[in-house]
């Protein structure tokens, strides 16, 4: 069968992108130079069944987002060249090796070359926020930049660093944690052992935790109509509706989180003179209320050379950043991007 | 006349490093290769004096170190190929300008040019810190090392990265400020404008400041009589002499001072994943009795793969890690090192 898609006579290559988190696993495939996006799916992770149950669930959806482009262009098998891969982490690259993820319960598994093994095709492993970033950088909010610090913002805070147009991993894998720098030494307690960790303050659960704090004081809020009364179930989406809504403590935790990621973010500049700032995950749906803010406090504390040189913006690939950024890891490996 | 100190019948190329520092000049002389150091020399600054006074006292122990250099090895002044800058920024390197320097007052001068044209050798500019760093990593406590993170306490603290083996300028050459991270986003006041910078516990005058502050309790403490009851004598050296005398107070403010610094390496950590934080300036004189609880600071603090890649130590070079980084900045900067 001729393949279609080709460009120039030359058949098109397919890369497939598995992005895996706590929650949802999302795979798509795009053209290895980024250029189209094909079949896009998400299906929840359920950790609980174990990771062999995680990885047949991974392989079966490659299957699937395969198949369905080769319907929608008549590219061959042989056209799909390899799976880009994002993971939590802390990993080895190198060795394709998940070695640990609180979230998945996984320790020292092989997740690289089991996906691989079972989609018959090479692949490339790295850390999902490094993903995220590098798919932003790629085709996204910070395309063009040298210099790009990535934060996604969602159960925790991951960063990804792009210095000099390639991403960094640090001497064992495992830098840009970005959301376990302290910016109080005596503050609040953190997952990681830390405290003060700008995860504490401004992660997804962080936000909903601080609001909860706030209607504490029994002021009067549409946060707790939003849940029916029932606190527990504030996130921080309900936090962003309320503030959207004009609710007054609400607004006023949407001011402390850019307070807090402004703060963050005046060191991030300050260590790094990035010309981007790109924040991804639902935080970024609250909008201008989130990133004006930001942006001023950012002013405030940061170097001015180091404001000038910056933009600070919300991501464009939404749900799709890490995916992309996969893709984006298995060009990079094999010299396609 | 022929010259002496080639190697396989090769003459040796020299160059003259020149660290300027608010306080004091210095300036010697190596080897492109790094592997010889000659004339090393001294002198204040004198600020007062105007930027042209500093250029001309700079462009006279060139001269110095050149002559001293060539008396000793009997080089040509041929064999002299151009000159290394450390400055106080931010500066511009293209252009060879400092843009701006609160100590000496200057505002866009340049300072390559300027001392270029007065040696008549080519030059080339960076930043003190950034030289600091280099100079520890090619022949200092980071040689070998791809990941670095340089702090140089003094005055203020600045700071120098070396990511992938190069030093990393970030989008202006801005990057690295690493004495300015906010540890506690409402803390001390920074001369930069910030709160709860690194630099405004830990610098110099900051630990001088905080025995200050200590001996406000009434406490007694040696601190006191070694400045003949004049507390606003009382400096670093005096805070770690007296910790070294065993006196109790002086010893509270060393761990307290291991502590901060602890928090922001370990940060660091999380950023870098470095393999070596490498610590430049008075402070590390201070010895084990400072590095000791600084490390273990950052190991209840920071992840622990990136406490197990990474060596936190002094730096070997002493008041010369500017002078020779600045050596190799020039040396890099004509694919000699």
């Amino acid at each position: 069968m001729a393949s279609r898609g080709g460009i120039g006579g030359t058949a098109s290559r397919y890369i497939v992108g598995v992005d895996l988190g706590g929650t949802n696993i999302v795979v798509g495939v795009m053209t290895a130079d980024g250029s189209e996006q094909h079949a896009m799916q998400s299906i929840p992770t359920r950790a609980d069944q174990g990771a062999d149950a995680v990885v047949e669930r991974i392989v079966q959806l490659c299957e699937r987002v395969i198949a369905e482009t080769q319907a929608a262009t008549g590219a061959t098998r042989a056209q799909f060249i390899g799976i880009g891969i994002g993971s939590p982490g802390p990993l080895d690259r190198e060795r394709g090796i998940v070695i640990v993820t609180p979230n998945l319960g996984w320790r020292n598994f092989p997740l690289r070359d089991r996906i691989a093994d079972g989609v018959h095709l090479s692949a490339e492993l790295d850390n999902d926020a490094n993903c995220a970033t590098l798919g932003e950088w790629w085709i996204g909010a910070a395309r063009g930049a040298r210099q790009v610090v990535g934060l996604t913002i969602g159960t925790g805070i991951g960063g990804g660093l792009i210095l000099n147009g390639s991403l960094y991993h640090g001497a064992s894998d495992v830098a840009g944690e970005l959301g376990h720098i302290s910016i109080d030494a005596t503050g609040r307690k953190c997952g990681c052992g830390n405290y003060g960790c700008l995860e504490a303050y401004a992660s997804g659960p962080a936000i909903a935790q601080r609001a909860r704090e706030a209607l504490g004081g029994g002021e009067p809020s549409v946060m707790s109509n939003l849940v029916l009364g029932n606190l527990e179930k504030i996130s921080a989406a309900t936090v962003f509706d309320a503030a959207q809504q004009g609710d007054e403590l609400a607004g006023h935790v949407v001011r402390e989180t850019a307070q807090f990621l402004g703060i963050g973010i005046a060191n991030f500049l300050n260590i790094f003179n990035p010309e981007v700032v790109v924040i991804v995950g639902g935080v970024t749906q609250a909008g201008e209320a989130l990133f004006e803010p930001l942006r001023a406090e950012v002013r405030r504390r940061a170097f001015a050379p180091a404001v000038a040189a910056c933009r600070i913006v919300p991501g464009e690939l939404q749900g799709r950043a890490g995916v992309v950024g996969a893709v984006a890891i298995f060009a990079q490996a094999r010299g396609l991007a």
